[in-house]
């Protein structure tokens, strides 16, 4: 699986007119390798697979790693990158820090060129493989377990921090990890997509926006629900009705071939038609892997085009200041046809205790 | 607080003949500002305080951030930092990336200079006020207090992972975080300065590495012990009373005006006159406050001239390779007459069920 991977980056390390790309961004280092430690860098190309790390990490480079040559760097981490390099070699411009180029560049060996050329494992990580999918599809399975046991407790009269931490705490119970902190925002609270739980009580009438992802064996789930406490006003009945309506046909409009733009023009112009164009400040969704957010996009400046085997969420809000916010977000994967759904929670209003 | 961190800050910048000093390490601009959000940078300079974020984090850095000139960033992120800087401007080249260096450059105003000036916020870091001593005694007062409550369920029986989870759990459930993944190694594993916990079963007669530390208000602990489990042969138990008389030694050698190698010598030629100076391949200590990894270094590359108010590890460790390692670290300030100890552990050897 990893030497696949190696293959096409180097196979676009060529195409770039490189001899080789200097790989340090842990992420990527992971998803070219399978090395799971916290110090690492691989060199690829059409003639190189090399792993470099500490002495720290190499019994585990040996068990993780197959088909790169395993490299121990035993002094000064730059210079023993320095040392493998040669030609014109790519980094990753958008990681490497000014401080590490500059070192690097004193030290790699003479007539050699550093060239910026970030982001070309991030396109090969857009498509999943089925062990991928497998994966994420689990850590969704995980996060809709949680949602299940946390509402079983209700949410009217727990604090917002409650209601997050006993998530957090189910979560590593499973075996999974928060793939970022749970959002809890309730009453006015909601209004702000990006509110961290506070010390509010949840009350009676509140819509809640609960958003939750789980990280198992390195691979990110994302979903949100918007629950009702006890009852739901007329006003915040019709805007999740919108939303969902607006989240349900964004899905029917995603497949292979679509860009990110027209999937979120779905969306947002059932959302522009309500009045609610300016509640809606954000795109309609990104790409779920390794990290909780990387690419493709669905926003109206994406020109990115989905792909077969892309996992993304499709999340439409609308967030009306100082009143209520709602959003209904589910992780999907891309197929040729249209998209299989990951999140296996109901999106009809829940009126919870 | 902040202001005057502000004031000490600008008064280094002028020193470097710099205008202002843009500040993108997020531990920085926390220390700086107290904003404790994920986004945010700060410029400062004799004539120059000005926090800049984005929507998201504008009410949180108003209800934080004193002193500051609030800038909410709008659009894109880096013109909105270009648009502030001008002059002789220093940026953190050991955190701002290659590209966005280069974005940056781009859109500077005309006649300004950006000019790499990592590390001055992290030398006002090294010494902490008052207030940040109480967050650092506080957080090993919780780690010492999860030791006890691991302890007594006993080591021997479990695996390592079980152990560490426990601690974290327990690390969360009394309000903290862990500040680093917990290191329980055991047997021939704690040889390992660095092993993971892993699915191995801690056995009477091992010796078991426990190392944990707590975050507690953005600030971290870190502290050491090693257990013996039910019983403990001669070698170990010669190897546990050097480290143990190398640490106590080392403690009795701190003070304001030593430097990090003389610190460290005095456990180091300990340990080499015992005939183990391979087997203690790290240095003897390290800076803890908002990271728990800063200045100042105890080690024989040091050159730190410690001074009162520093909070500094002292942990010597001997290991055997496949077969045992110890190592006992405290937690401890730096005054001008020697140290006050913030681990509140004994150190005599503890045979553990």
């Amino acid at each position: 699986m990893s030497v696949d991977r190696a293959d096409r980056l180097a196979r676009l390390v060529s195409e770039q007119g490189l001899d080789r790309l200097l790989v340090t961004d842990l992420v990527n280092v992971r998803y070219l390798t399978g090395f799971s430690g916290s110090n690492g860098a691989c060199i690829c190309g059409p003639g190189d697979r090399a792993f470099l790390t500490d002495f720290r990490y190499i019994e585990r480079a040996a068990a993780e790693i197959g088909g790169w040559e395993l490299v121990a760097v035993s002094d000064d981490w730059l210079s023993g990158l320095a040392a493998r390099l040669g030609g014109r070699c790519g980094f990753e411009d958008q990681h490497l820090s000014v401080r590490q180029h500059r070192e690097l560049s004193e030290q790699v060996p003479e007539g050699s060129e550093l060239v910026p050329a970030g982001g070309l494992p991030e396109k090969l990580r857009r498509v999943k493989d089925p062990r991928e999918l497998a994966a994420i599809a689990e850590a969704a399975k995980l996060a809709d377990e949680v949602y299940g046991r946390v509402l079983k407790q209700g949410l009217g009269g727990r604090t917002e921090i409650d209601v997050a931490r006993s998530a957090e705490a189910r979560i590593r119970r499973l075996g999974g990890e928060p793939s970022f902190p749970p959002i809890v925002a309730s009453g006015p609270n909601s209004a702000m997509p990006h509110a961290e739980p506070g010390d509010r009580e949840i009350r009676s009438g509140d819509m809640v926006v609960f958003d939750m992802g789980v990280r198992l064996d390195g691979y990110c789930s994302d979903c949100t629900r918007t629950y009702a406490v006890e009852r739901c006003t007329g006003p915040a009945k019709e805007i999740y009705e919108l939303v969902r309506s607006a989240q349900v046909e964004a899905l029917a409009a995603l497949g292979a071939g679509k860009t990110g733009r027209e999937v979120d023009g779905v969306a947002r112009q059932m959302i522009v038609a309500a009045n609610h164009g300016d509640h809606f400040g954000h795109g309609l969704g990104h790409g779920v892997g390794l990290e909780v957010h990387e690419a493709p996009r669905l926003s109206q400046r994406s020109d990115d085009l989905l792909e077969s085997g892309e996992v993304v969420t499709v999340e439409p809000g609308v967030y009306v200041p100082a009143q209520l916010g709602v959003r209904i977000e589910d992780l999907v994967v891309v197929t040729d046809d249209g998209h299989e759904n990951l999140s296996g929670l109901p999106k009809e209003l829940q009126i919870v205790a």
